[in-house]
């Protein structure tokens, strides 16, 4: 499923050829090209997209294939008073080249470069800052009734949305209720087969059998007959008189979203601008909610199946995974590292079953699933189904994996509380990305996932610092049937070497003594010398972001007890009673919001008990967004790297007064 | 919208005259009477129903529709092995008295009684124990796959759903999902168009021109015409060969449920015994997954349009609210006062919207609708829908108040996220029901709110503690445009009177003083003379159990001063920091999670400032689940009523030993 170094078909032009698109400066500058001269501008944008993903990593496919129709849309429409909407968002590209930002694009998905998702901190023409599937018939809806109110309802209102996306529940909870509004809303359904991955479920079988017609003349041939086959009293009549005449050529009827109430136009192909450009005018002008539904290709323009990177003036190899190109990164991912210790006990446990939500390259279930095709499943962009499926393979005895980008679980927190954790089921729930995941921003970041399930009974929550403890950790859960089990791992590479090829099987609530720079050994469990000046209980890979900053502090001539807490709930309360009744001050260290992260329930629990907390400290996320960057650099904004935690210690214990015993006090001489 | 005392319809009998139904002890016993009694036990179940609800409350339409349905369920099916899962739960009366649980029923949504929704802990015919819509066919989906991978394939799966519910994008997703299932699956839809309230959105309208065909013999001759309308090459061309003859007439092209993958049969009449065990005999041994479409009507065998109370043996006064039955009670509603706080709101301020997902009488949106038809919106149960729409409201400068449950607020945490708070949008969330909700019990408790939305940026959270404090509150949140702002209060009355009639604007962060025993004044804000034994900081009902906690505790010596806390996030830490600082313990009290609620907030904040806090001493609901028992009840199990926090005070100033200046100390002397 991934291909090294593709190629665009032979046809794309160098980006430095571009002659049209340089000249765009907002939409009013598109709109003053003859239609003849866009398949032109096209090519452009399409060839700037590739270029510059191929550097950078993002996006293609969903891209390529919006190509025309954003061209369309900004043709026919006026973004600046009207109002479009991207549903998951990582189709914009086209979009943001067309509204005044090809500067941006050199360094997109880059810190203070272009969001590879629409941002409004970017330009007015981005409504929202999307990333999450199956927004944004929902938000569209609001504006529509908004513009209403507020007597501006001649702002068109366009929300566009792919064929993966549409059958998510939000996106036919939006559906739904569109089909109630008097007024003009235009969905326009960018089925391309492919959205992220194939999507799962019955609806995508209806899909594939819908074919384009390409030919409107035949289109109009069809328009008496459509007529004769409308059942009278229906809705659908009423709207079809009001239709012009392209339009009335091509309703559908019998179309799958009809009996949500919209007129479905459709399909067209999605790649034929005279046609778009036509459709589009007369449904800009169309006075009821209408679905145009139109056929596009996969990643338009660019030959997925051959491999020519010379083309592609690709300074480093990439892969192409789904929809997305990714910069070929040196090391072994935590996502390929799950996939391995998966099948590991897949193998040992036949009751194991695997589970991802249309994630199977980014949770490495495309690795496990074709060898387990009977106890593995992609129910595409549905977290909160998926979640609740497995709580029913739970019920009859079934141990489910579910591997979820932490940031999509908050999709299925409710299924958690009721269908899992109320009635005691051991679902496993595997958080890829939780954490900072870098070039995706803000809209995708594993920030809250310990803060929304702590509350739960019936739940423990893992973090796992490296491969070793991954293995260990998913072997936990796999024996552990009291209840839900949560684990989570950044989208970062694993640690090679690892700080212990081999290490103690997870223990519920125990954290484990990792290292102790001064004089040796655990304070606490007995082994210990003295006294070290401050203890870390460090969450998941922070473990490794911690030993370097002990390194660096030993130097110093500080005395540091490092923990890999293992366990964000329940935390190690002895131990933290132990380091605090020793005088210790300990500082917890986490990839998670601050706010009601293992910290917070650390502190929650030391005052549940009496435990004094003047020596706890917490460290983690600050409560603000934080954009697209790298993951490193997103980590050293907020302190998370070696040197932030360094520096946090060495704050703490200046204001403890704490002098290192390697120098000399001021106050001893 | 609202009836008092309606009555059964004459021909219903008194429940002492039951002859069949205290024969059932188990389906074993149903399985042996004759079908033509079975429609005498469906009069005996339905009149010990409204028997019942009549005393205590409870959801009536709901169950009295599927009375026959649930007899030829468990007439066909065996499910001590079969799987039978409920959505929503509501439904489930009928299908407890056939369970063995007519001897419990006395006691329906009382403490240690008959829980109000499917409970396995009462009887292992329960499969999951739920309360919020839209999740049966999915954990069935997951029950389907669990079985077929146990080598249990024979265990059929069935799941009841109503009209309301379907649409739930939850639903939609499992249903879409459900259709790639190859083996048995029925989904039955009891489709009684008014599930909650009426269903908001455009298939509801589907439904309703959906006719029933009472006519058996009519679907015969159907069946030649069905086959023959069947376009090749469609998956229903194949299933419609494995039907049986009965399925064949009966099975519907163009259903709206058909592109879903599923077999539509129906609808058909849901009172008509006979043929629903007739199909349902067919479709239980069919292969494929099949929806069978039923029409039932509203509430049957009760006339909700007359009202005659003496045949409905009520020792007290009920009313009718959408499908459920509510004990008349003396005293104003929070949901009440909060219809005419928000009146009073929306005709000062033409931009505020009203918003409720389903729950117009039980959030009070059904005095304010027909008031403001333009500005406001019962979209149906979509939560996540509702809460996008708003999100889109926002965004055009119009400012959405959702009223919405607390625990149904967990089905859109994720829009909150994305969609709100990430955009920095004011919506105003309205949580009806947060706390303890009583007689719904743990499917329904809003024990989560705070700690699922305190790590958000760009979103304040209040909770109000009476009716003048509700309308301050709401007028804060009127013109608070900075972002998200979340009210809590709870399923209770509100105090009559309040302790003060007029109470000061609301003041971000901002605490108020409420009153002092011992020596008078606040002590922290300049007035109070001396130091009090102990602060407490409650939050809002919690205000006036802690005043009469006060007041008990004053009698015995104690100086206790009290403040209405307000705000949940940001918490008044000046005011913590002042008591604090003069050495005076402070209790948090709150009807929320103990674990990431107010407390933990203002535990995580003292602790984020370097504020000592082994005085702070935190009291909310522990970490289990309580089940239905009157709010009161509730409150005093887990110790937040008055006595409650009366003993955690005293147990707190023990520990400190802390003698109350009204008695001797013992060193005294």
């Amino acid at each position: 499923m991934t291909q090294t170094n593709p190629a665009p078909t032979s046809g794309v032009r160098p980006a430095s050829d571009a002659r049209l698109l340089p000249l765009i400066q907002g939409p009013a500058d598109l709109k003053k090209l003859p239609i003849d001269q866009l398949p032109e501008l096209a090519e452009e944008i399409r060839h700037a997209i590739c270029d510059q993903v191929s550097k950078t990593g993002g996006h293609l496919a969903p891209n390529l294939g919006v190509v025309e129709l954003t061209i369309a849309l900004h043709y026919v429409f006026d973004f600046g008073h009207d109002r479009l909407l991207f549903d998951v968002g990582h189709q914009c590209y086209p979009h943001k080249l067309l509204t005044g930002r090809l500067g941006l694009l050199s360094k997109l998905r880059q810190r203070d470069g272009m969001s590879g998702f629409p941002e409004p901190r970017e330009s007015h023409y981005d409504l929202f800052s999307v990333g999450h599937a199956g927004t944004a018939i929902s938000t569209a809806v609001g504006m529509a009734r908004g513009d209403t109110l507020n007597n501006q309802g001649d702002r068109k209102v366009v929300s566009l949305i792919g064929d993966a996306s549409i059958v998510n529940g939000v996106a036919m909870e939006g559906l739904n209720n569109a089909g109630t509004l008097k007024r003009q809303f235009l969905v326009v359904l960018n089925d391309n087969g492919m959205s992220i991955a194939k999507p799962q479920g019955a609806m995508a079988q209806y899909f594939d059998r819908v074919r384009v017609n390409h030919d409107y003349g035949a289109f109009k041939k069809r328009a008496h007959d459509v007529l004769k086959r409308i059942p009278g009293g229906s809705a659908l009549e009423e709207l079809y008189h009001r239709a012009g005449e392209m339009m009335k050529a091509m309703i559908t009827t019998g179309h799958m979203f009809e009996q949500f109430g919209l007129l479905c136009v459709g399909p067209l192909d999605g790649h034929d601008l005279p046609t778009l450009i036509d459709i589009l005018t007369e449904l800009r002008d169309f006075d009821r909610p209408v679905l145009l539904h139109l056929k596009t290709v996969k990643g338009k323009g660019f030959d997925f199946s051959t491999g020519d990177p010379s083309k592609f003036h690709s300074p480093s190899p990439f892969t192409v995974e789904g929809c997305r190109v990714e910069m070929k990164k040196s090391g072994r991912s935590f996502t390929t590292a799950y996939a391995d210790a998966l099948i590991d006990v897949m193998k040992r446990d036949e009751k194991v079953y695997a589970v991802t939500a249309a994630m199977p390259d980014g949770t490495g279930l495309n690795k496990v699933m074709p060898m387990f095709p009977d106890r593995s499943l992609d129910t595409g962009i549905c977290e909160s189904h998926a979640m609740d499926m497995c709580a029913g393979l739970a019920k009859t005895g079934i141990k489910p994996f579910f591997a979820v980008y932490s940031t999509f679980v908050q999709r299925a927190m409710d299924q958690v509380f009721q269908e899992i954790t109320l009635q005691g089921l051991a679902v496993r729930i595997c958080l890829d990305r939780a954490g900072f995941v870098g070039d995706d921003g803000a809209v995708h970041h594993g920030f809250m996932d310990i803060s929304i399930f702590a509350p739960l009974p019936n739940l423990v929550m893992l973090a796992v610092s490296d491969e070793p403890n991954l293995k260990a950790g998913l072997e936990f859960m796999r024996q552990y049937d009291a209840g839900a089990s949560v684990v989570r791992y950044p989208r970062d590479n694993v640690a090679d070497p690892a700080l212990f090829a081999e290490v103690p099987p997870y223990e519920l609530g125990k954290a484990v003594f990792i290292a102790r720079s001064g004089k040796a050994g655990d304070p606490v469990n007995g082994n210990g010398d003295g006294k070290p000046d401050l203890a870390i209980l460090a969450l998941g890979t922070e473990v490794y972001e911690a030993h370097k900053a002990m390194a660096d502090l030993e130097k110093q001539g500080y005395d540091i007890a490092l923990y890999d807490a293992r366990f964000a709930k329940p935390v190690d309360i002895e131990l933290i009673r132990g380091l605090i009744e020793r005088g210790i001050p300990v500082l917890t260290v986490e990839d998670h919001s601050v706010r009601g992260g293992f910290g917070a329930i650390a502190l929650e629990t030391c005052n549940d008990r009496g435990i004094p907390t003047d020596l706890l400290y917490r460290h983690g996320m600050p409560e603000r967004w934080v954009y697209q960057a790298s993951r490193k650099a997103q980590l050293g904004e907020v302190g998370l790297d070696a040197a932030g935690i360094a520096r946090r210690i060495r704050a703490v214990l200046d204001e403890r007064s704490v002098v290192p015993a390697g120098r000399p006090t001021v106050a001893a001489h």
